[in-house]
């Protein structure tokens, strides 16, 4: 109907995603096996932590459709002519494959909505195959778009129990877990078995106001500017590798609600522009850091 | 069930707006006539346009509670004892009563969207008695909300018959008028019926690239940032009084439909904008321009 | 020769700024009382810091030239009349009287030439009528402006006697001090003889990386935004109230040295604005948060 | 003495700029081609206008330490082996060997001082053999610098004798020439004389606000951003390729002198940033677009 917020990733494209301790000739030796192949580079963004032997990391687009071998013969091709070589960590998808993001919420749907509302009208390239939240307020809101809504009530009692159930809805059905204001601090095992795949949005600008109640926090240090979060979501409270932030100024005139109405809008924004650039192959973990190829 | 991006106006709040050629003694009698009739003053925002002899502009919070006389009568004081003696413009309101907000739609959502949901959750204080669309495209959009929405469509032939249609739609039912991305002119006819209470936005930073498809102009020009403009309606084509503008950076990375998606953000948030101030009793215009007392 | 980045104050403007518990009636007292000698308002600005039963916060210009008295007479006259009534704290300046800025440094320029450079063409309203540094390396860069440099180095035997000798300097010289990345941390005996007369820089987004090496600290956190804070300087290290705030984008793309200099630029800028409304009789402090009037 | 605010570019590292029409293989050929000569790639960023069939632009950075030929050499060979073959338009430069800068200017001194100052201080990589003018204001401050400054009056009557002198001075002394506010329309032939090598600042945010006065035309218009543009000149006033623009936000409180001293500090940064990515070799121009391969 109208234009999406970001065109449908074209049906032919493929992205290739590396990380290796530098050395000279690595570029040389992807491009060249890609071009043999038969795959046509379209985007190529590189990154190396120091000039002087760091990490390397890179991220490719290319065409398939000149490709002279199968998918996964281009991929078991890869390990044995150039992967295993250099040591590379890598991972090669197709943008046609859509990511499938499970989302946990607790009572606030401003964060929610925006994912919801964006991967309906075809902005954001994923499926939901679920919503889960230790509250039922938010269930209308989200069946009314036809995902499954499941209520894990969480009380002091039944925590290991509520995580347990939340991991076999989740079973082999998540790509992604989006934490869209969830209230709920999650084990290290439950993290555990999603590395990098848990991403996190903190209502303020990491590593001030780390923890509870951060608008209140922020108004009462009388800051001019707030701020939002979104990380990978580690064992330590907060202190996961950072995707995105944004900030929004504020002043006097402003109370602790204003400022929790402001930073809202910043959330969202920047818990869009994370998980996009998740779903999108953008984003490589370096460490407690992260290496982002923007568009 | 969440809180609202924007807390409802306290329920005793009243709002005062003034215009007249700057001279001394204004405040001074305004403030007076206030304290006397026992109106607590809680915000005071002032401009004058030149500190020699130009234009006053003026607008205060007051709560009524303490109010030794009606509301009427407040109003009928003020003009006899205060604003005939300094020629004044004056606008006396409650903000407990929202402002009746009808949008005007052609296919693009976006904007439309935003209005709806901000409005529904009472982020924005208006209600909506209608939405008029030259398409049928968002019928169900709208409809979900309980919100009635009328198709007129628009042809070369029919445009003078369809305005009148729309203006008896509107007749008595309105405050204010919303173009969300409605891509037909309004006649002059049209245009003076609702004098500075038709906001539109323009999908372009104003006065650049004015008129059709802004977002393929400022692609070929070669732009390092876009913008989107909300301004009233007068009878210039995308010349009357600028309400609030806002950009966003692009690259050469970015095509024109890249351009597209990210302007249809900025259109949103500068549409809300300038709509919440408008709403809020927040605008004066002056000339061509506008005063806008920001919180 | 070339415009000024600030048009230099009216030679007959004068500034009032008055602090109170809010209550009815302040507004009328103050505009009535400058109405009836002669004074014309030309700006006013005005916070509760809440609607019920809050502080009241006051900045109004007024021209001089219909005064119906002396300077002093007005000041007397204030007091008796309307301040000691409402138990305000207040203050009456003349924006022609420049105040006396002395800059306290160490061994890094960037925000000291842009203070300098911009008092000295005009830009900021200010004499300097010092620079104090515990190193000599900037000597020439100052004293190529005309103003007197002093050198006081401080060690860890020597630290109060170097604030004796920076004190008995100061003594009746300024009404300001600013710490223009001067790296020693000064005791709360001159803390206290300067009374939110104090303004420094500190280069991170406060209250994040407070203390040493905050570039170094971002970089390794791997924020995505880096700042700068301007403050008032009380007895606890970084947590004065804050004047000003800003922050710069950085990426994965940028090394520590990077941050740092992306960083300078944000210290000046926000520095200089901090400064700028100090000057200009803007800032207000309300606890350890500041009411700030922006043009 | 302090930190500059981009660290010196290594002594050994070298930038490769491409430009032809895409084409499968193009990668593999030049990273090939570098790999074999021993040169190590650190940076690598590439551009496809259109994934299919529009034009190819790279930019890599690499060190030169262990390369098996002389710097004329490998330049030769590229030619041959690579860019014949791809009908590439290149260039190969030295970060070591910093870009020779004219400055022409006029009378107001923030852009120019902005670049002095910054090349002074090892910030900016080039080195400025003259500054030309045609006031003769600004002598002093530029001379303080150690760096000629020619006084070149302009009047209706010897405008083409005017640039000849000019271009006499400039005669195989210049790889760049910044116009930092300089008022004078250039001639065809000048411009001829050195494509997409010369920046002009614009006081506007193009295309809004062409020619004269835009400060002026900016307040008349009642904008709430103003905005600068930096891009090469050409034939056409105002409308050569953009590099780099950015904006600042106004209200009604700013009047037309206002707007001016806060877009000064716009055109600074834009300029800034415009000069500093052409000096770094970031900039291919397009058509009459730019790619810019920003840090």
């Amino acid at each position: 109907m109208q234009t999406s917020a970001q065109p449908p990733a074209d049906a032919t494209t493929a992205r290739l995603l590396i990380t290796c301790a530098d050395q000279p000739g690595i570029i040389s030796a992807v491009s060249t096996f890609l071009y043999h192949h038969g795959a046509n580079i379209t985007d190529f963004d590189q990154h190396a932590s120091d000039p002087r032997g760091g990490r390397f990391f890179l991220r490719m687009e290319f065409q398939t459709p000149g490709l002279d071998c199968s998918w996964d013969a281009l991929k078991n091709n890869f390990q044995h002519s150039v992967a295993s070589h250099y040591g590379m960590e890598w991972q090669l998808t197709l943008a046609a494959q859509k990511k499938r993001m499970a989302i946990l919420v607790s009572r606030h749907d401003h964060a929610l909505m925006e994912l919801l509302w964006r991967t309906m009208r075809g902005d954001l390239p994923a499926v939901i195959p679920m919503v889960i939240s230790n509250h039922d307020d938010l269930r209308g809101e989200v069946e009314r778009f036809g995902i499954p809504y499941h209520h894990i009530g969480v009380s002091a009692d039944n925590k290991a129990e509520a995580e347990e159930q939340a991991l076999s809805l989740l079973e082999g059905q998540v790509d992604l877990i989006v934490l869209a204001r969830y209230m709920q601090i999650l084990s290290p095992e439950f993290v555990a078995r999603y590395p990098h795949q848990i991403i996190n949005i903190h209502h303020s600008f990491l590593p001030a106001f780390i923890g509870a109640n951060p608008y209140q926090q922020a108004w009462e240090r009388g800051v001019k500017l707030i701020g939002a979060t979104s990380h990978y979501v580690t064992d330590e409270l907060d202190q996961g590798p950072i995707i995105e932030q944004n900030v929004a100024r504020v002043s006097h005139r402003n109370n602790a609600e204003d400022l929790k109405a402001l930073g809202q809008d910043v959330e969202r924004q920047v818990l869009l522009r994370a998980v996009r650039w998740h779903l999108e192959d953008r984003v490589i973990v370096d460490g407690n850091k992260t290496v982002v190829f923007i568009k």
